[in-house]
């Protein structure tokens, strides 16, 4: 990338906005009471995840690399494809992204909240949550799906997310990862995707909300982490 | 495009005959009764209405650039793609493709009418409507939805919609934003892909038919306009 | 194609016999009873013969055109794309691929017939039939099904079908179909994959057969052909 | 490839790890109680399948030639594309690589086992069983289901599985198989996922499990190799 900084900072955060509106928007779709969408199930939600992430990358394909998940970022310090001095600054758009989008999915969805009693179901239409509470073993499954992300982008991109139809396979990796590892907690792998959306939840005047669910925040921050380090650790030595 | 105004007007309105063709199609099959397709659900619609814009672009690759949509012909004009003077002729044509594509449906689908009687069924294998109705905020439903439908499209395809897998990917765009977006409003997102079935849908003698609710129609015109506008003006202040 | 009529042909009955063990396969495992798939439904039985087609044509892409299909021979040899003497050899090996697919289907899931009682099942896991039986509506349901086929076809592969991604691109295109037009009579699309099947159906000793349904066999081969030829007289004026 | 047996080696054993992770995974996401994809169906299964072994190929893409299959392996060695005293090493790392794959979806549903009282489906969360127990009728199943796998391979990547693209066209191929012929048997179709796996059943303290129905273990086995030579020798005859 020969973009800029502060070009690249506008990308992260208008792809993970445009990832997070419509990987939450599928959550809200098929969870909220009168959607059109309501009951559409498991693999629409995972299908909608995957397309999520193909727009977002693709969104921001002109602007810069397109992590839009700072454990990918992390992971591409790590192996040398971004500079350390650029970190922060990319999770911090991330997460921004990730406030505006689902700030975005409210709007988008403003007649349902009201219409939908399930304090658990508006959670979900913003961040993750276990499907049985566990901390060790939730932070583990964690751990696994984001090890699978960014090991496969490592292996098939080395790192060049946006070209032709790279952002296609990446899109199918995450929905591969959401049918085939999301049960358990619902695949954050992105710390951005999870942390943005709950602050929006928590300040945001959402009808019938509960809850943000503070205690299990941590999780899905630090399980994709040690995911991606230990995915690049384990590229590092074999490629 | 190197082909004539004629060629052109004839691509976009053969392209949004079949786009609605196949789009409307898969409603029509998902709702009537007795149909081999009833009740397949949100998936099957959003997955139809992909590969419908896939289809309709490619039906159209030899003779024109494929807009399809009044509201992507309004932004392509506005980022300097297509002349002002092609617009109004193209949005006429694709209104016109749009009605006798909905003729189409109707033809194929001619003995199930009548055992439907359910008329909103009937006119939703039409046009869209809303899941609640509450006119601002459908508005708004369909300027975001045509907002990422735009964006995306300025963003992979800087306007080119028709080379190799290029239309494949504008279709994986249609379904995430019908999975991600589409429980609000029904995901118009295209002025003429629901102007032009309510035409047909009022002057048609269908089978238990009820009111073409022109009191909505607006929404889907000018909330794809809107969103066009803002995507255009968005993808010109940061390209 | 530089390969010679008899490897042609051999590529046809090849890729028609690999065509109707995946396509009929999939509606032999959602309908048959206690197979895996049973109640998979309409996206699973779509989406199977997208790839059935695929498959299909990969099979046979290094040995001629991967037709597969009387209806898109006949409108090939109207483009000019295949000599006319070489139409009805092809017609043959298409429909004795047809027949011997549909006998690997029965000999696939040969525990499970006998499990079915149902007569209709069986018999829609060889050929096709009318949702409404109709036959002047059929007809043209099957006629409007394999002008979008054809017309498709001629628009973006210009009748070379089997190059590079060119097959998952005409297997997206049948799932279209399926979806979108299927409702009504189940899509043959295809003379040989309706009477290839049916002649299997009437001649192997299948448990729980019922009768062939011959009185509707005739619409499913020229619904299919009339289609064809309103396409590729389309294409020839536009094109 | 002109990486070297160790290479290779390695890459079968994490390519199978992540094949095996991702498609096992989607099984117990699927059948295991209180998991968020809980009753996702068969398309759910065969779609993550498919995954499962785009990414598996992926995985491996820059470390040898991804057969990840011993059958496939097999397949390779009769049609010379490589040699034969590398086909028994390499089929030892592909079952150490199922091993170790299985042992990570009992990690990553760690919780969910012991809320699982169906012994079966914790069983087939390992290993594939017969819908209708005959093993005569089975082992042809497996032996039709890897013919096609195999023929088709040859057929369109002429033994080279990891380029561009193709790892994709790979995963639409094993859909394809699931969809149409996996209702009988549950498509080993690959003696490493099945063999793999069901000794990681057999030694694992998992909570509920029972017996790992060793009786019917050489099917999946012998199946998919008896499928995998008559693809190649039909290939050899005609290509």
């Amino acid at each position: 990338m020969t973009t800029d900084l502060t070009t690249q900072l506008l990308g992260e955060f208008l792809g993970t906005m445009i990832l997070v509106l419509l990987g939450n928007g599928v959550v809200a779709g098929v969870s909220l009471r009168k959607s059109k969408a309501e009951g559409a199930g498991w693999i629409a939600i995972t299908l909608g995840w995957g397309i999520a992430v193909t727009l977002g990358v693709y969104a921001t394909a002109f602007m810069g690399p397109g992590h839009l998940n700072p454990a990918v970022t992390l992971a591409m310090a790590m192996v040398g494809k971004i500079a350390w001095a650029s970190v922060l600054p990319y999770m911090v758009a991330q997460v921004a992204g990730g406030i505006v989008g689902a700030f975005l999915v409210w709007v988008q969805y403003m007649p349902h909240w009201k219409e939908t009693q399930d304090s658990a179901a508006i959670l979900g239409s913003f961040s993750t949550g276990p499907a049985i509470r566990s901390y060790f073993n939730n932070f583990i499954s964690e751990l696994i799906g984001t090890f699978v992300l960014v090991y496969s982008l490592l292996a098939f991109t080395k790192g060049n997310f946006t070209d032709g139809l790279t952002p296609v396979v990446v899109g199918i990796l995450i929905v591969g990862i959401g049918l085939s590892l999301g049960g358990s907690t619902g695949y954050a792998i992105n710390p951005a995707r999870d942390l943005g959306p709950r602050i929006a939840h928590a300040i945001l005047p959402i009808a019938n909300k509960g809850g943000s669910d503070w205690a299990y925040s941590w999780v899905p921050i630090f399980g994709p982490f040690a995911g991606a380090m230990v995915a690049a650790w384990l590229f590092m030595a074999v490629a």
